[in-house]
């Protein structure tokens, strides 16, 4: 059993608590919270202890490994003071806001051999990887197009978007990530449109954006559409299309149940997709508790790395850029 | 081209002088009705002539074959009067509503030679047919269950219900058919329950029944069950469920286009299926035709033949003995 | 936190165990099995101690209630301990093999207000219970046709089959216990045909059936039919069909994921279905635990209660005088 | 009945002619084929008359109005004959494969109120107009995201690829009519990426392109995506997803029948789409010949106009701008 701690107690540290004490191979052993009281709610509830600090957390002797879920501009220094403790890391994305904090972090831990888990836990996805899995087996030949919908259920509150770093890194990361993951090669070239359609006045006032489509292309050819949208009224919409050669794989959402409508107006209707992605991504989430078990176990590093992380945000940047400046961009602009 | 007559034009005789009119290896040449307006109409329409009665239509040297789309208690004579002119006969079910004169015809045509043709159309539908030929090509092993749903989208008028001869032998008689197409082999036991659900007042007074379950067994064990109702306001309900050893084969329903709503109420919602029989079976009218005119150029008797039509109205008088003794039934009390 | 002890290690009190162990309201308290080892290791696993007897639990001031998933022939007498202790029993189908002895049972708890609920899983899956409340909801008007397939996906080990009591008791009790819940009525009369379709041999030498169709009706002339396979290749099959005047609703199988294939030979196919119960029923089960999670803390009696235990054994026992005398059954020539 | 003539004999002027000989309120007069046995065969096989050169049929007074369906270079100049002799024009897409020769003819035309309708037969289509029908009458509330996906089953001949004008002129043309269709807003922005990835070797030699993606916005802000590939193994795939504040809709595509396969490999699986346009747009092409009716029997102007023609080309023009200069390219660059 690896004995592991979660930093953050919100509600997607309670969500990992509670899936570390869960897991057969981890136990949770500490948790911590910049809200003591936070921390002391899912430690009763888990059955772990609340500690004072990161600090004391990453010193204990009685930790194997650190879940970092807590505010953005914490994970990079965690995941430092982690792989300078020896202790290896599971670190919510995105890394940072700030490419050149990533860079800097990047920098300081080069070198170590200490597990470094980014929390993409959308390639964690039954469907999806099953979708991946096919390209690997050659059952669609050779791959050209990846199309990725992904839209929220709804908007979030305006103080989350106040800190979220905008869509393209906040919401579009995780489909950056996955477009790497399916397309199994670099974009180089990225496009982006986008627009304040769902709520131009909080958007204005944010200077956000809550629609977008994104285009990528990689070195040999492969042609990648990402669509996104902050609001999709029946139900968090995750949905993966990958074309090729010989055939074509889709990975789709979840329903709740499998119950289905007749009448005299509509007929196969079902029930709004999962809410969001608590609900619709339980298993990757504990999947990806799985593949951080294993790196734990075998000192290996895990399959969604630093470097992935690094990657998306890059991405990302390139998007934004694509948007302020109107015009294709190239990657290497970036990085 | 072969010529063909089309004896009776309502609603469905209209549809075959249609089709017989459009087939590239067919002409329509006359066409005849008790009421001599509708014949005059469809003859207009059709480009065929109008004749005075069917006598006149068999005794033409410019009819190869006839199609009978009269009222039911002209089947029997129409087609021991197109045996005797040597014209193949594409008969509309059922060949009667009383089966002794039914065997009287039997008996009449037996030793000849001349194509002779049931209008169970339902064989020719493209998913169905290819459910039994899934079937014929191994694809499920052994057949084991045999599941039809069979609704119509609403009661029909209570004029055609007094001269329908009952849910069993007007409606049911159609899924005693495909029973037998899809099991490859004869039932011999038939159990039925029916009842009048829908509209308990107007059963009453006509005797009738208007929702109904049936279960038969054929001699090696397969089992098949029917189930009926004259109403799915969601639309014609034409289903049909094959299981094996080796797997599963199911025809569904048509829609009327590939269009989904996704709301915050329901997903995946389409429009109801396709109204009727005239719509839901478009294309096995049209390859029921088909197969006729093969029949007609090879003079070799068709798939469909008249045994099949006694068959599935044997059937029919199992199942209202078993509801009537409320017992399961031999088929071979009946036949 | 009510304390809930586990009685019966195996397969099923495995998982019984591990469910209630998890649930926020419950806890595991202690277990019990005839083989100590089994039960030490579950006890191990879970947290809770392993006990000498039944009556060392029962008798314990550390339990509040008992689930009994131990050997058929066990149940009643374990229920009827419970209820003496006064402790509320979650007890897995079938009470017993021998109406006479759920009778005596029946018997002997008349008049106690001790919670007894039957393990019937498949009323809590959320798509069946979906069905269901769209008929209490008035969704599809007045309900006409109730349909059940429940397929296994393969045959069991000769061993199992010969403690389990037949098919009709051991498989297709679930399946008139869901008749029963989705009707809303009992069935009066009861038909139903049988063979040994998939293993002659093996159903030869146990005198069993392995695949069979069954018709019942309500005194209000509601019409039931369900379907038995005790195997489906292509995975645990397990849908339900409710049709009324007002439309239909269907709750149907759960995929490992929602991943589909398109190619040159295939389009829309995905993974078989989830194989078998504890995999398709996972969140039914845990709904089962809330159920009686709510009646402890209630004291009121469950909605799954003896008295539908017993109800569908009236209904197996119908069934088998059915086959074995090929007629129509009254239940009331039951009990 | 009005009297049609088809310039035009090939593959899609021989489904023309046909549909207008079966139409109902129609009859086909007479036929034109540069190569006149191929106008005589279809009208023997349809009826009508065949012509010894399109002035010929021009000038007849028993023609009321031309389908043209002859080789693109001859469209435009039809199109002025046709309107010059006041007869109503069905003109196949494209206008013409240059944007000046276009803009000529309708310099030539403009004032004249005859019917010039033009062959973007997929807003015919009853799913995808469904769809458009479902955004006009508010159910999906405003509307944000367009995503066309529009693959041919397969490569087309190398000698229809040369004259073809290329991916974006012959085959995203229809896509770019579908767009503002569904858009109901013109595009003002393009930006295209497009490769050779089916056949390299072949697009390397014809300087021509075989998968693409492009990216639309319109002056509002709504946002539109479109995919093409030359090749889909699994069927001609055309899908149209409209997503806006309350909803969405999706048009798919039509399976040759609904045949379902379950196997311990595979569930649900159906057979590949339908080939290709002639059976995938039947409905479409056949109503998109009644409106060609509806415009001559009431002299309006179509629904689909010229320039509805001229406006996808200038976004196809739009699109091979930007896919050669790598940028954005605004719609007003062209036109």
């Amino acid at each position: 059993m690896v004995r592991i701690a979660v930093l953050g107690c919100g509600r997607i540290g309670q969500m990992h608590a509670a899936n570390v004490a869960r897991h057969p191979r981890a136990s949770l052993a500490m948790v911590y919270d910049i809200d003591a009281a936070a921390a002391e709610a899912v430690a009763e509830r888990e059955g772990a202890r609340a500690m004072a600090s990161a600090e004391e957390v990453l010193a204990s002797p009685e930790v194997d490994a650190v879940l970092i879920a807590s505010a953005t501009p914490t994970h990079a220094e965690y995941i430092e003071m982690a792989v300078e403790a020896g202790k290896p890391a599971l670190c919510e994305k995105p890394i940072h806001l700030d490419l050149a904090r990533v860079e800097a972090c990047r920098a300081r831990i080069a070198g170590s051999s200490v597990p470094v888990q980014i929390g993409f836990n959308r390639r964690f996805d039954p469907g999806h990887r099953a979708a991946r899995n096919a390209v690997l087996a050659g059952e669609i030949g050779d791959l050209h197009q990846v199309i990725i919908t992904s839209r929220d259920p709804e908007l979030p509150p305006r103080g989350y978007l106040e800190d979220a770093g905008g869509l393209l890194r906040d919401m579009t990361i995780h489909d950056f990530d996955l477009a790497r993951y399916m397309l199994g090669e670099e974009p180089v070239e990225v496009f982006a449109v986008a627009g304040a359609l769902i709520d131009p006045v909080l958007m204005g006032e944010l200077d956000e954006i809550d629609t977008a489509m994104i285009v990528m292309r990689t070195a040999s050819g492969m042609q990648c559409h990402i669509n996104n949208s902050r609001t999709a009224v029946y139900g968090y919409d995750q949905r993966i299309e990958l074309m090729g050669t010989k055939g074509m794989v889709q990975s789709g959402n979840r329903k709740p149940h499998e119950m289905r409508r007749y009448s005299a107006e509509s007929i196969e209707g079902a029930e709004p997709y999962l809410f969001f992605f608590i609900e619709r991504y339980t298993e990757a989430f504990m999947a990806e508790i799985d593949a951080f078990v294993d790196a734990i176990e075998t000192g290996e590093q895990p399959e969604v790395s630093f470097e992935d992380g690094r990657r998306a945000l890059i991405l990302a940047e390139a998007a934004y850029k694509s948007l302020s400046e109107k015009r294709l961009v190239q990657v290497s602009e970036i990085a």
